[in-house]
């Protein structure tokens, strides 16, 4: 059986980035590995879209957005979050940890938070310190509006934290013309490497704010010595995770060369595709406002969508994720992000229609791979 | 050329780990996943010498360290620091970010702390929460006595944090039968993994104060969430490094084939060989009560260590490492642990003999290298 990875984190990883993970360690104070992280930097840069400095932590994603929440706020101030779902949750729960007041906007799963929204909340509260924000919220498989929100808040003194985990590399996002204050990344999502890392870019604006912050109590994930250690030497503050950082060299370099333009419109068409093909089939998506990542199908009443995935994995190899928590058995996600192309998405919607038809669920054979089949066909000229 | 990596940490990594983390990346939410967590515990409390959970953090060692800190104190509380060099400071910088009241009892670099010393801080501050020590200190290459600081913090209401980053795995160390409350440690050193993992075990005495210590500021080191992800479910609660993680398994498998007793006694003959090496060429040790998993050298008066360095990386492949801060240029430290034997000290050591004879060093040829095979000779039956 052939395995493929299709969960929304981890992804799957391009082999010449595996191979290189393969290679003996090196000594990361070093010649060698101050150019690996020049270039790394400068590559984060590009799929970024920013000129601010990218932090580089050794931490999964949750660590970043940690880094992100604790430099810039203090207990006892206020950060307006917006939660759209579980991964939204994730800065309610890091709020709660610090002691930050949360002021919360919060839509029911499946929903975008709109502007609007945030723009009643700002008005509410212009003493909120930071609004917290989702791009591409994985749970759901729901976009955020970024660019709107970073509208309504450049203008304010707050600044906007946005994890864009499993979307940076995805659908586009501009950090710097959006007015991203601190951005959030992780690296097993579309910048095709294992978990292990993560990125947060820091504005001009968060700097002022994060320097200010003299009651903020950090050292492993104190921003200021990431942007120290890489602007004046090249180098990180702590042992980093410098096998991943070298191999990650390679998936930045196949971005860089397949260009980020065209690696937002190639996640476009697989999205496209993907929900065109679970329609096809006859299923509803769950997300109102999809994102190009990950498309999350809901079940058909009475059909529990765990049994189906399991299939999926043991009979297929098809790795798809269920729902978290209170969407367990309700919905399917099939991820489509970073090192996949059109045919592991027809792979996807093959298996999806087969354990749907074991389920005695009526679809039409084909149905599904060929709606995909038709988005793909579009914009392809006959000779 | 042939490269050697001799620094202590990172060290080198068996094949068959290397080539476990070239595999296809796999998702971590599976019951394959929870086996290797499983396995990996085990394993992890096996070369620990504990039946402790051991938490394992995506982080560097220092991660592990503040995990370690935060969990156990709160702003304004005391902690004795045992500091016998720059990893030692760690633990002081630690607490000057967290707010916690330090007692520094330190010693000039190159010597152990004496039990004695930490007797005479633990009578004059009885209001102590916490000691921190260091096993090895990689910066001079001197061991402390942990079993000597246990049985005298034991006793006090205190907790006994231990960084065995570049011990363990090296020289004996009995986290439950020297009443090490939190041991930290890190994965790229004597446990033959890159660096991105930490790993910390926790003790029932240190869990009573990390749960009365209610005014933590804690999430991503929160060390409960941590025991109870693996205790309960064998899982983690944050996307672990899980590619190194399912390699660790292959390095842990190793040192527990060879059987850990052994893997300490192949260090002291690495150790003491090594030594025998350097002195017999007519240098000095630096550490007055040496570790055993690396070497470090005194370079003789005006003679300096970083062309030395550079030449043994350029011309031998040999990257040994230099000293830090103040020590640079006038040491020399080469590491052997983890995976590591007899004929990598041979290499390093002959390595140094001909650098040090193109300085103009009076050294015979050879001297070193047969200080080191007697060593090696000693207890070798002839049939």
């Amino acid at each position: 059986m052939k395995p493929r990875l299709l969960t929304p984190g981890p992804s799957m990883v391009p082999e010449e980035t595996l191979l290189e993970l393969a290679r003996p360690v090196t000594f990361h104070r070093s010649a060698e590995f101050r150019q690996v992280l020049t270039e790394v930097e400068e590559d984060l840069k590009y799929v970024f879209r920013t000129k601010n400095t990218v932090c580089i932590l050794t931490s999964s994603g949750t660590g970043g957005m940690e880094a992100a929440l604790a430099n810039c706020l203090s207990p006892g101030q206020k950060a307006i979050l917006l939660i759209s779902g579980r991964w939204g949750e994730r800065w309610k729960n890091l709020c709660k940890a610090f002691g930050v007041e949360a002021v919360i906007v919060s839509v029911p799963y499946g929903q975008a938070v709109p502007p609007e929204a945030l723009k009643k909340a700002l008005a509410d509260h212009p003493d909120a310190k930071a609004v917290c924000a989702t791009l591409s919220e994985t749970a759901t498989g729901v976009a955020n509006d970024i660019e709107a929100y970073g509208k309504l808040v450049a203008p304010t003194p707050a600044v906007l934290l946005v994890d864009t985990i499993s979307g940076l590399g995805v659908v586009p996002c501009e950090t710097d013309a959006w007015n991203i204050d601190l951005n959030v990344t992780g690296s097993q999502k579309a910048l095709m490497l294992p978990p292990g890392l993560a990125f947060v870019s820091v504005s001009p604006k968060a700097w002022k704010v994060i320097e200010a912050n003299t009651a903020a109590k950090l050292f492993y994930f104190d921003l200021k010595k990431y942007r120290d250690k890489i602007e004046k030497e090249s180098d990180t503050p702590y042992t980093p995770a410098n096998t991943l950082i070298k191999a990650m060299r390679l998936s930045l370099q196949r971005m860089r060369k397949e260009g980020i333009e065209n690696v937002w419109k190639r996640h476009a068409k697989l999205g496209a595709a993907a929900r065109a093909g679970v329609q096809a089939m006859g299923l509803e998506l769950f997300a109102e406002r999809p994102t190009d990542g990950l498309t999350v199908a809901k079940m058909p009443a009475n059909l529990d969508s765990s049994p189906l995935i399991s299939k999926l994995e043991k009979q297929y190899g098809l790795r798809v994720a269920n729902g978290q928590d209170t969407l367990k058995g309700k919905i399917i996600r099939i991820a489509h992000m970073g090192y996949t192309d059109q045919f592991d998405v027809l792979a996807a919607l093959s298996g999806l229609e087969l354990v749907l038809l074991e389920a005695g669920f009526p679809v039409k054979p084909g149905s599904g791979v060929a709606a995909a089949q038709q988005v793909f066909a579009e914009g392809v000229k006959a000779s």
